[in-house]
């Protein structure tokens, strides 16, 4: 993978909207899928912004900042949606969106 | 929009993915989510297939044949599926993705 | 197509990202595309964000506030680039950008 | 990442779109872009397709099997493509899209 200054946010990027898919499918796979619903609407946004955000980072896009910072915003949501299931799924989205949102942070205060 | 031979497709797949969006979130939405599990995972697939083949007929892009040969077949699966519910979200969703199949099988024979 | 609150911006990202898959397509086939290369470029991203922004609105997302602001940004810079060029897809382009930005905007403050 | 059965698919899809990507902007910035034009235009398709792929298969969609076949032509054709230029960039994609379609290739044909 690219060895520049948007490593690290596109490798978090990458994960986090990997645990975002996966989750998703895994909620909807839970015998009472209905408390899920909220998790599921989180994670389908989340995946669609990160996938955006790495392939915006890998084309050097000239609003990388703009969509980091949204990225960011939709993250910090699924994580905090994410927090409050026990299952392992969800632990572990909440945390790649965790880690995703800061580096996404940190990448849209690069010109700041 | 485009007033080229790709019009009737591009509308269609745009339709359908509309209603294939509105179809997953109006099933989180329904007081008991476990039975649209299934729904809601092919309307992802649909929409995003869609979404796809509507950007490539945009361009003109040299693989419309291939993209939009996957797209009638996951629309295909889709509607199926939407016409197991009697919710008026999946009955429309259905009709979208008949019509967008079949506008698909029609591009996807273009060149055939 | 849906009759609701989010019909006209969701009508205008459609409109301005099939503008843009074919301005980029037109520039590449323009006998020099030296001169064209930042208008591709910027073509790609707005026509990324809009069909994002659309698929986000398609599905009542929690978050169409911010991303249709990020969309109304790069459809500026989109519609700035393209009005330096005096093709007719780029002047449509510039159209479809402008009147979208201000959609954008019209929805990115829906919630303020 | 993932652990399972997708994992290898799913890396080389990923690396094959920031290749992709990378390759398309770095066409953009050559002193003469009008030989880079089929280049460009298929790199946006390639990357496009193994986003795709990427999400389906991240999230055990239905449809892996499908998409992966196509995203392979359209490595395959990127490939040749990219083949034909002596650029760095060129080279390192043109690998990392035959790759891919080997990848999708083995997936493609899991439940053949």
């Amino acid at each position: 993978m690219s060895t520049d200054k948007f490593r690290d946010c596109i490798e978090a990027c990458i994960r986090c909207a990997h645990a975002c898919e996966h989750c998703a499918q895994s909620c909807l796979r839970e015998s009472d899928v209905t408390p899920m619903a909220a998790c599921i609407q989180t994670d389908r946004d989340c995946a669609e912004a990160c996938w955006m955000a790495a392939a915006f980072m890998s084309r050097g896009s000239l609003f990388i900042e703009e969509v980091c910072d949204v990225c960011a915003k939709i993250c910090d949501a699924c994580a905090a949606e994410c927090e409050k299931h026990e299952m392992d799924h969800c632990q572990k989205c909440a945390e790649a969106c965790r880690r995703c949102a800061h580096e996404c942070r940190t990448m849209s205060g690069v010109h700041a």
